[in-house]
């Protein structure tokens, strides 16, 4: 069976048509049956497409006149997403005209445009951004949201928690997924009263969802491997990934001038340079691009601004995998199963059980463990 | 002339009074001329202090019964400040019986103890906890708040920027620090309404200031060297330090693992051991030890409670040159300079030049540049 085939906003990303078009031309070598709906200027988009002639009978290319800028705000970029590569990508998805969606563009246009034309999943209130990250342990972490929400309630993050369990379950095939939420403390006295009351009700109902919430983690132990699903706001979440992104670069950096300092250093650097090309490769965010906003009807991927065509490639990776997997179909089900009352109120659903009420900026540590 | 003595919780921090009488030692070692006091348990500082008898002389002890422990809620740590070690190391700063404090406590804890035994100074609402962080550029980066203040707002924030850049000022020598607002995007349409609004005052106000504010800055590009001060809500900068120090580890670990994969490989190791060394010494955390809390009538310094024996006598160390360079008076003196007004009530002077009112929500972009 053939999958759907992907639209693609051609013109997204820091260098635009060029690391798009060359991104397809790479996705579509390394698996020959995939189809693509190329969205954006005709013109430019035929022009660098006649650059891989293999790729012409595995596209088709649907003109969009305009282009969403990376500093547009979401409310501007909504009303042009008739007109515009990234809206017209995603409003082919909704027509089922396509099967997914791949942007690099402006991440708060593609969420607004997203939530719009293909709604959340029935019982979300909104789609979260939720990328793999690499770690020590077997296999990548799954965080989220990465940015698509700045501020988010307890009941936002009940719901990512168990939308990031669902995709853990799907990419890692784990059966119950170890979540945490992130935090600046692991006792259950610290943070926000929005995380202190979203651990109080994850811990409440964690039998009944095919998840073990395991409480809070700090952001230096992300990268251990004992963790499946980390869950946090848009803000805290973009800043978490990017300091990690910052930090390793950094340390790339200085181990380079190190490296660099004195003859016998450069001497060793030659001799351990398939150990530096493995570091590197595995470092390399090109490897690791492709974030998906989970709870929508339909599969939307936000590639990294910034990605290469190597990235690019990634991103579309991805996004078959996730159609092959029937991601939307598979999130919907485990949420229908986790039981709506949970989902769309787990205030009231959490405090079932609770007798005594008490005052909510004490609500996790008067339950505590 | 003589340094007054530092008072040092002895008890506090993961290995409590070992790790700490360990550290008082080898910063005396380096600098013979600095005088403590050391409070907590009297019998258990004795026991340790015997180890070394060239400390004797440099050192008094001073009993207190209690130690706040790791997880308690700075409400509670509050009603025990006289009776724990914290809680008079840093009563001995109130009385003018030592010149420092120095805790690898509970922060919250610290935080709170301090501020009600110090107050802040005349202008400041509340203190934050400002470090330095090792950058590729030729100074190091002052970075605040980074766990002090879970909550902020642009009041807030446009404060901490005065002491942070007065902070960078004293210790890295600059006449006019470059300040940026930790976001996550660079545009002036991102971020929370308190950053936002913080960005706006900032602008308007810059001429006044001692420091240059440039906007926004993404995690990714804390460590480039290309800004002086971040400034940041705590929790977010507990995120974002956090993040830091936990990818730093995760790429030294991978290696770690690169090295060890071939004969090749380690043979290359042995040769650059001398690069990376100085890699590892460069991130080594105990090398950036000791996080001022900024903001209060006296210096009060938090040692990581994971700091080895380096880790606090680095911290010991930086308390004796912020006693050195009188930290505190010159920052009153800096604050006093900008203006009362500003700083007790940014939001009215920085709208004294605004004529037309705007949304909140759009003040930051309707005033782009």
């Amino acid at each position: 069976m053939s999958l759907p085939r992907i639209a693609i906003d051609a013109m997204g990303g820091d260098e635009g048509v060029r690391v798009m078009v060359e991104g397809v031309s790479l996705a579509h070598g390394c698996n020959p049956s995939l189809r693509f709906l190329l969205v954006g200027d005709e013109a430019k988009v035929a022009e660098r497409l006649a650059l891989y002639p293999g790729l012409a009978e595995a596209v088709e290319i649907r003109h969009a006149p305009e282009v969403i800028s990376g500093d547009e705000r979401p409310t501007q970029a909504l009303r042009r997403a008739r007109t515009t590569s990234m809206g017209m990508a995603v409003d082919a998805v909704k027509r089922g005209d396509a099967g997914a969606a791949v942007s690099a563009g402006n991440t708060g246009a593609l969420m607004a445009i997203s939530k719009l034309a293909l709604r959340t999943i029935s019982g979300i209130d909104r789609p979260a951004l939720a990328a793999l990250m690499p770690t020590l342990g077997n296999h990548d972490l799954v965080m989220l949201d990465l940015g698509a929400n700045t501020n988010c309630d307890s009941r936002n993050l009940v719901q990512f928690a168990i939308m990031g369990a669902a995709y853990a379950r799907i990419v890692n095939g784990l059966a119950s997924p170890r979540v945490r939420l992130l935090n600046i403390g692991s006792e259950e006295t610290k943070g926000t009263e929005d995380l202190r009351d979203a651990a109080a009700l994850l811990k409440q109902v964690n039998g009944s969802l095919a998840l073990s919430f395991e409480g809070f983690i700090e952001a230096d132990k992300l990268s251990r491997g004992d963790v499946d699903v980390a869950v946090t706001d848009g803000f805290s979440g973009n800043i978490a990934l990017k300091a990690m992104e910052g930090a390793a670069r950094f340390v790339a950096d200085l181990l380079r001038r190190s490296f660099a300092s004195s003859l016998r250093s450069k001497l060793g650097f030659l001799i351990s340079r398939p150990a530096t090309d493995l570091l590197r490769h595995h470092l390399d965010p090109n490897q690791h691009n492709g974030a998906i906003f989970l709870g929508l009807n339909g599969v939307v991927v936000k590639s990294h601004g910034g990605a290469s065509a190597v990235g690019v490639a990634h991103a579309i990776k991805i996004t078959a995998r996730l159609l092959e997997e029937n991601l939307t179909e598979r999130i919907a089900a485990d949420l229908a199963n986790v039981g709506a009352e949970m989902i769309q109120n787990p205030a009231r659903a959490g405090q079932r059980g609770q007798v005594e009420a008490s005052p909510q900026s004490d609500l996790a540590s008067e339950q505590g463990a």
